[in-house]
């Protein structure tokens, strides 16, 4: 897929030229001397030949097929060239060319012209407005970049043009190698989901980077990145997330979302792995590159220096990983090797007068500890410090282990020839200790979601055709907000328990209603026009006698009717009074880019005052479920505080599934809120006492 | 003070060796080629004359006087040699020789051995067991490391020497300069708070930075720090923080202190910046040391990229920093002086063609806007950027300006020539936006921090006599731990608001009390034998007559003697009930470096199961006891939710400051738990319904 951007047998460079100061010289150069070895073809209608290569007037002029077009002509001119392309069967574009939908309305239109004739031929399109396109095994640079970056096996996809010249500037000076290297641009075809499953397979790229500001299609997204995060690590820079917004997820958790927690759930359900910085993007991707992944998280440290030894310490404890604890027979060993000063503990101090056949006994004998699943090796550039022979030294033995090596070579000066060493050896350095320990965590991270089996969400038993009667009859009348006596409807085709209930018109039916289901019992105002019946007074509890629940009943239609004029009223619900429990709220929202955001909380205060929410992206498994409620803060709560009996962890998890399920299968649902989901103990379930549903106008 | 470590006239180094191999060479090396401009003696009993310098046998023949002595012989021979020292009227020694503390008992005997000699002579002492000092301006260069760092403004100490050579190595490339170094070793004398003090007024450092592992006397390197960081700021990086254990601040806070709480109160109290990692330290450094502080948070940002600068965005706000908003008068301006597709607004995106006359135009206008604060210059090497120009300009407007302006020039091959620009002119360069906001918002806050009045802690008019009494009764009779009712008349001398109470030893005295004080009311078990009277039943509430009193008495006496057989019974505490409030918690325990470490938090499964506790180090002020208030996640619920009133904020910050000073007034308190402070709404104050001290065994 997409192997003509990458692997072209042709190139021709629409708007290639003699002037060394335009875009159109650059990128023919790039071609030439990044050593493009298929054949290249400068097209300009005003020159003969450009650096040495034959020029045609127009790509039809072409004599061979050309298999890839890269457009760096000015915009007015880029729709009729694409044409051409087409009718000489061209089957990818890079359009480099800007103009298009970043200059306004006129550009769009132009954009859309550009797809429309793309479509249209079959061609696929990178750009416009975009730096072009990288492979370095190809070897192919049609950029205009300045030069060629070093080969390496990491691919990197950026929507920024601007920021892609930055990190191929960090790569010219050898920090880091790329395998491809592609400026999206305006994504006006090709996107960040194409690019995923085209380079899903290329056995060049063992780790692919993505700094992304908005995806095109989140579930398409999150399908395919859920299938390449198996085989090869994804890592992904979102920005504009504090910008994001404070979109509703429902009346309830409106101040809590945005979509800045739909790509964090949407990033995690798909096994991403997200980076909180562009300097965390490539920390991360160094380790990935070049390092096996550590089968667990526990981590030796082999240092020379105990101050540094301490900082690595803190930083893996703060990352989540563990610091090992060595066998015996292992301390043993080290204590035989080293100094009497030396720490045979992890840290495994070598101590400052360590030269490099120290570190070798360390290392040798840390990685052969079956307690151990990562190692750092820290080195500072003290008075008698070997670092050359030190950095050969780990990283023959990092070469031939199974387990992850990643090296905290500090300093510059002296210490950047052992850098350099190790990068030979693929053995990423990092310039301070906490940044080694968090590159490590991320491999933990993805090697333990990797390791999860994939969950298919469960489907229960539903009764759909329920589900749309109550909606229709809603839409029939206008609505589109569906309150108590219609939502609990909807819910119990849904499967969820809800309280005996029953809608009484008048004060006798309720009373006759409350003796069937037995005392005590609860009123609620029924009207389709006024949804937060407390506000109104229209909500009366623990109801214990046949008068109760006829005062109950005038009182609240009585208000209903005082508050809100003109409203309609239906009577009011009467339902049996459950008892206490644990209060949980579900909800749900439609997020822009990734659909339906449930999120889940304890209720009350604790989202509204603590805003102690979590969200998932439906449909989720049932495992995903349940890491939605363990992740609350207020989780201790939960698991029952003082002797408290534990509240029922399996009815939370099976209303969020049935949530997940109910918002899939009916899209027109843009807002859910199940609030409170009442939780007995375990073992006894959960009812669900309040909802409201919101359908799409 | 301690200035003959910086600059002295003389300095005679006990060890100097012509062997290049040896340290005593390489420190006489670095005296000499480091260009220190005064008397120079190797002291060598075997030699005459060492790198063109007369050496002597001993520092007794130098026929002249001797300011600072470096030693670097064999640990048996610096007591005796320190001795000579003294008797020549040395000041100040550094012993980089190691084979002290570190190396065990001996050693540590030996460690003594020195201090006492020191202490004799007067002689202030840095090391044993570290790398040396270092003054650029002098210049000085008294230790074993690779050459001498370029000068700067930032001063650095480190506990650890290891760490200290990779730092120096950093600054040998460029990266870094320092106006004095020294690497602490085993700190028998001199140690940070000494050396803050020393470098108080020191014109050449305006910026200390410490690298810490632990501190010898917390109360007072607080009240240093205090006093220091309002003339220049400190920056601290503390390490072995996870280790800190988790020794108890009560036994209901338990498992939430521990001494890295303390650091971060501490640090915080006395106004020191916090960075939470190596990278962090010289980030931050970099910015204080070359550029004003900001009046404000509000940045803005001029960037040739779009990602990048909204990744700057993020960052900021990720930091607590604001986007500025810019006046009309500066968009006008912008507009037109920047191509229609520029963006005028903040970020303000020049665009990928800019030249260095953009920029120009761009930083003069936004720093010229009153609602601007700090700005971030971003720039990406495209195609036509011209760094070196445009580092030139950014310097140069940052140069007259009187707001800080940090540059994030990314990449490496290409933008490094600007970077080296940058750093001639004072403006340092992050290599991506998210750590420049860092730096910045560390800045703010310290700014901010400065600007605060310092506070004293209020002091009440209280009864130590009683407290006193109390105290000497219970250790008469060899109780450590004091329950409720001595605790209460503790805190009532303490002024604390109690509710009305009366110990009675029988039924019928505690139904004369009831009747007195007026029902309902509380029986509490009252037993020197038994802390946790719920525990065994002895806790009875809401007696609302005679017969619930005699009842209660006598099931709480008898489930006493039950429980806890042998137990001393002195009878029961009638309390009166008080109404509902908020429960909180104040609890403090002894920090074994900084003393009385208070804790604040909402009582019950807040600080248990959410573990929401706030810090501070005692004596703090009524600010302080503010800011602990507020601090908790919690805080919303003390504001009130849903129409709740809020919470007396006033007795909370009182009880706080009355904490405060019983716990700095007697020293001999090692725990206080009051739980809970009853607080009721705005006005009607608070009450310490159950308390509990220890005492010093």
């Amino acid at each position: 897929m997409l192997e003509a951007f990458f692997r072209p047998s042709s190139v021709a460079v629409i708007g290639a030229s003699r002037d060394p100061e335009k875009l159109g010289y650059t990128v023919l150069a790039n071609l030439k001397e990044g050593g493009f070895s298929g054949d290249l073809y400068p097209i300009n209608p005003k020159a003969k030949e450009i650096l040495g290569l034959r020029a045609y007037p127009t790509i039809l002029d072409v004599p061979e097929p050309v298999d890839l077009a890269v457009i760096v002509i000015p915009y007015p001119f880029v729709p009729a060239v694409l044409e051409q392309c087409g009718q000489k069967g061209v089957s990818a574009a890079v359009v480099i060319s800007a103009g298009f939908r970043e200059a306004g309305r006129e550009g769009l239109e132009r954009e859309e012209e550009l797809v429309e004739v793309a479509r249209r031929y079959g061609i696929r399109l990178i750009g416009p407005n975009c730096l072009g396109v990288i492979d370095t095994d190809t070897p192919l640079n049609a950029t205009f970049a300045a030069g060629m970056p070093p080969g390496g096996p990491i691919a990197f996809m950026s929507q920024s043009g601007a920021l892609g010249t930055a990190v191929l500037d960090l790569a010219m000076a050898g920090r880091i190698g790329f395998s491809r290297f592609v400026s999206l641009g305006n994504k006006a075809d090709v996107n960040e989901v194409d690019l995923l499953e085209a380079w899903e397979d290329d056995p060049g790229s063992r780790v692919i980077l993505i700094y992304v500001e908005g995806l095109p299609d989140g579930q398409r997204f999150m399908e395919v990145a859920r299938r390449v995060t198996r085989k090869k690590p994804v890592v992904a820079v979102k920005s504009g997330v504090t910008r994001a917004g404070s979109r509703a997820v429902s009346s309830h958790t409106g101040s809590l979302a945005g979509s800045e927690v739909a790509y964090q759930a949407a990033f995690r359900q798909a096994g991403v792995v997200r980076a909180e910085s562009m300097e965390h993007l490539f920390d991360y991707a160094r380790a990935f590159a070049y390092q096996p992944l550590p089968a667990g998280n526990r981590v030796a440290i082999v240092t020379n220096a105990g101050g540094p030894g301490i900082l690595a310490t803190d930083a893996l404890e703060r990352a989540g990983l563990e610091l090992a604890r060595l066998r015996l027979q292992t301390i043993e060993a080290l204590t035989a090797d080293l100094p009497d000063a030396a720490s045979a503990a992890n840290p495994v101090d070598v101590l400052g007068d360590a030269l490099a056949d120290r570190y070798e006994h360390g290392l040798r004998l840390v990685l052969a500890d079956p307690g151990v699943d990562a190692a750092i090796v820290i080195v500072t550039p003290q008075a008698m410090t070997q670092i050359e022979e030190t950095a050969h030294v780990v990283g023959r033995i990092a070469q031939k282990s199974e387990k992850p090596v990643l090296g905290c070579f500090m300093g510059e000066a002296r210490i950047e020839a052992g850098i350099h060493l190790l990068r030979g050896y693929g053995v990423p350095s990092y310039p301070f200790p906490e940044r080694a320990a968090t590159a490590l965590a991320a491999m933990v991270a993805y090697q333990k979601e990797r390791a999860r089996p994939i969950h298919q969400p469960d489907r229960f038993e539903v009764d759909t055709e329920a589900v749309r009667r109550v909606m229709d009859q809603a839409r029939g009348e206008g609505r589109v907000s569906i309150g108590d006596a219609e939502a609990r409807a909807i819910l119990e085709a849904y499967g969820f328990p809800v309280p005996p209930s029953h809608l009484a018109a008048t004060p006798e039916e309720a009373v006759e209603a409350a003796e069937r289901m037995g005392y005590p019992v609860v009123l609620k105002l029924a009207s389709p026009d006024i949804l937060h019946k407390t506000d109104v007074g229209g909500v009366k509890l623990d109801l214990r006698s046949p008068d109760d629940v006829r005062d109950g009943f005038d009182l609240i239609v009585y208000r209903a009717s005082r508050y809100v004029p003109g409203a309609r009223v239906w009577g009011c619900l009467v339902q049996k009074m459950v008892p206490g429990g644990r209060e949980v709220l579900i909800g749900m929202s439609r997020d822009p880019q990734f659909g339906p955001l449930v999120a889940f909380g304890l209720g009350g205060i604790y989202v509204e005052a603590l805003k102690d929410v979590v969200f998932r992206v439906a449909p989720f498994s049932r495992q995903e479920a349940e890491e939605m409620v363990r992740e609350i803060r207020a989780y201790p709560l939960l698991e029952g505080v003082r002797g408290e009996p534990p509240a029922d962890h399996e009815a939370m998890v099976e209303a969020l599934c049935r949530v997940s399920q109910l918002v899939t299968d009916f899209p027109e649902i843009v807002e859910v809120d199940i609030n409170p989901l009442m939780v007995f103990e375990e073992g006894r379930g959960a009812m669900a006492l309040d909802m409201r549903l919101v359908l799409t106008a």
